[in-house]
C-alpha cells in the first residue's frame, strides 16, 4: 500500500528512525551533506543514554558528561546543520515503491528516498509471574530513573553485565543493601565495573547472589514489590534445573527489583520491508571494509547503533556507526540523483529526436 | 629475534601504537578494563586531527572543538583511567614468541601480551620533481600548520576530497587567491565543503582548475616555491594523456603548494609479524558482526582507525573502532589469562600426581 500524494505531509531525502547517539550522529553528518534529515524521536527520545547519569567513557570528555547532556549536545549540533528532530513513532515503512512511504503511529504519512534505522533496542524482561502487574510499581528497567524512590530499602539487580554492575553501584546511594542476582558464577562485565562492585561488597553495601534466578515477583500496585521467589543451583542456570535435588527455592524480602538483562532490538516498523534480521532480531548490515558498511539488503535502508550492534553497544561505537550510515546514505542519494538526472536527460533526448 | 630478559624496559598487558583519536579512544577503554595500556605517540603525536583547526562534526560538541583540544581531552581522559602516554616510535614488533617484543627507534625494548595498531596514515605526495627539495619550503601537507606563512600569495591546493576543500577554504584567510588543482571534473568531497568552496569561488577568493595536475615544482629552499608546471586535459587525468594533442602544458606562478591527496597507512613496524595488508597497505581487520571485529590474522594484534579504515576516516569512526579494539583486546587478554591459569593448575595437578 503506497501513499496517495495528498496524504503525504512531506517528502524528505532522508528520514532517520530514532534519536539516540546513532540517530543524532547520523543527523549531524546528513545535515552537513544537505540531505535535510528528518529525525523521528521514537518512544524513547534520546535513546538508552538518557537513562545514564554519568558517561565517563565517551571519548572527548575527560571529566565525563551526563547522558542527557551528551544527547542534548548532539541534538543541537544536528540542528545547527539543518537536521529537524520531531516527536513521532514510525509504525511502518513501505518499500514496494520508491520513494519509501513512512507511516507514523499518529497517522501522519511521509515519503523518503532513504531511511536510516537507528531505532535502538529496548530493555528485556524475564517473563515471570508478577512482572506485568508490578512494572513501574517496584519493578524497573532503569536505575537512574527510579532508584531514588527506594531509599533505605533492599534492592535486587538482575544481571551480570556492565549495565547490571553500573546499576548496582548506582543504587547503593539509596538502598540499604543491593543484591546482584546473577544466573551464572562469572560476570561478563568490564573489570572496571567488577572492581567498583567488589569495593562495595567489601564495604557491605552490595551482596552478590551467584547461580541464582528470580522466578516470581510478589506484591501489589498499591504497596509495590514485597518479596520475590529465588532459585539457586551451585552450577548456575537454576531455572533449567528445577527438578535437580541441588536446586534450592526460597523467598526473599525486597523493596524493589531492577532488571539489567539486555535488550531487544526495535525493528517492528521494518517488517513489511523484508530487511534481513538475525536470530535475535537484530538488523543485519553489510559490514566488511570500504564503503556501504551500514547498508541492509534493502537498497536505501541503512542501519546504525544498537539495532544492529548486539555486541559492543557503546556510545562511541553507536556514534561511529551513525556517521557511517549518514555517509553511506549520502553516497546512495547521490547515485540516485545522478540516475534520475541521466534518465531525465535520456527522456529529453528521446523527445528531441521525436521532433527531428 | 626475541628480547633477552634484561634488555626489556617493561612488560605490559597492552601496548597501543599511535596517539590519534583511535589510539586514545582505545586507551580510555583499556585503562577502564585494567589492562594498563602504554601508548607510544609515534612521529605525529595526536595524529591527523592535531592538524585541523576546527572539528565541527565530532558528535558531542555543538559549537565544534579545535582538533588539538579534542585530542588533549582524550589524552587526559585516558590518563584518568590509568593509561600512560609516552613519546616513542615503534620500529618493529616480533610475533614469533609471546609476549610480543616491541622495539622502539631509540633502542628501548618492551614486551606486551597484546598490541593495538592505531598508527594512522600519513599524507601522500605526488613524487614529482622538486618535491623532496621544497617540502617544508613552500610545499606543505598541512594548511593549518603552514598557511599563515604565505600571506597575500597565490596558493595551490592539490586534491578533490574533503581535506582539499577544507584546506582551500581555510587558506583563503591568507592567500591572495587559492587555486584548487584537481585531476578530474567532479569533486568527491562532502556537499557541505563543496558549498563552502563555491561561496568563495563566487567571492573571487578561490579558483578551481579542473582536469589539471601538477607535474613539477620550481623554486629553491632560500626563496621557496616560485612556479609550478601544470598539465590539463578536458577529460581529466592529464598525466595519463601527455601525448594527447588535447593535453596542454603551462607554467603557473604561485607562492606555495599544499597537498591534500590522501594518505598512506603506517604499517612498516608490523612487517615482521606477517599481518595481512590490503593492496594499498591498509591493515586488514576481521570486521563483520559480533565481537572481534578489530582482530587481525595475528592473534593478539588488533587494528583501529585510519590504518584500517581507508573509506570513512572520520574522528567519530576512528574513535568507535578504537573502543572496539580495546574491548576485543580485553576479551583476548582475559582468554589468555584463563588459559595460563588453567595451564598452571594443570601443571600443579601433574606434579601432585607424580608424588602419588
Amino acid at each position: 500500500m503506497t501513499a496517495d500524494a495528498d496524504d503525504v505531509v512531506e517528502h524528505r531525502p532522508l528520514i532517520v528512525a530514532g534519536s539516540g547517539i546513532a540517530g543524532l550522529s547520523a543527523a549531524i553528518y546528513a545535515g552537513r551533506s544537505n540531505n535535510e534529515p528528518l529525525v523521528f524521536e521514537g518512544d524513547e527520545p534520546g535513546g538508552q543514554l538518557t537513562l545514564t547519569t554519568e558517561v565517563d567513557n565517551y571519548p572527548g570528555f575527560p571529566e565525563g558528561i551526563s547522558g542527557p547532556e551528551l544527547v542534548q549536545n548532539m541534538k543541537e549540533q544536528a540542528q545547527r546543520f539543518g537536521a529537524e528532530i520531531e516527536n513521532g513513532i514510525i509504525e511502518s515503512v513501505d518499500s514496494d515503491e520508491r520513494p519509501f512511504t513512512v507511516r507514523l503511529k499518529n497517522g501522519d504519512v511521509y515519503t523518503a528516498d532513504a531511511i536510516i534505522a537507528a531505532s535502538g533496542a529496548s530493555a528485556r524482561t524475564l517473563g515471570i509471574p508478577g512482572e506485568d502487574d508490578l512494572m513501574g510499581y517496584g519493578l524497573s528497567t532503569c536505575a537512574t530513573c527510579d532508584g531514588a524512590f527506594f531509599r533505605d530499602e533492599k534492592i535486587i539487580v538482575v544481571g551480570g553485565g556492565d549495565a547490571a554492575m553500573e546499576e548496582a553501584n548506582f543504587l547503593t546511594k539509596f538502598a540499604s543493601t543491593v543484591y546482584i542476582v546473577h544466573r551464572r558464577e562469572e560476570f561478563r562485565a568490564e573489570d572496571y565495573w567488577i572492581d567498583r562492585v567488589m569495593e562495595k561488597v567489601e564495604e557491605g553495601e552490595i551482596e552478590i547472589m551467584r547461580n541464582t534466578e528470580v522466578t516470581e515477583l510478589h506484591g501489589s500496585r498499591e504497596e509495590g514489590v514485597d518479596h520475590v521467589t529465588l532459585v539457586e543451583h551451585p552450577e548456575g542456570h537454576p531455572t533449567e534445573k528445577l527438578d535437580d535435588p541441588d536446586t534450592e527455592e526460597f523467598d526473599f524480602d525486597v523493596g524493589a527489583v531492577f532488571y539489567a538483562i539486555g535488550h531487544t532490538p526495535n525493528t517492528g516498523y521494518l517488517e513489511g520491508t523484508g530487511v534481513e534480521l538475525d536470530d535475535d532480531g537484530y538488523l543485519k548490515a553489510k559490514g566488511g571494509e570500504g564503503g556501504g558498511q551500514t547498508a541492509t539488503d534493502v537498497p536505501g535502508i541503512f542501519g546504525a547503533g544498537d539495532v544492529v550492534d548486539y555486541h559492543y553497544q557503546q556510545a562511541a561505537t553507536a556514534g561511529g556507526m551513525g556517521v557511517k550510515a549518514a555517509l553511506d546514505a549520502d553516497d546512495y542519494l547521490e547515485e540516485l540523483e545522478r540516475g534520475e538526472a541521466a534518465a531525465e536527460a535520456g527522456e529529453v533526448a528521446a523527445v528531441e529526436s521525436d521532433d527531428d
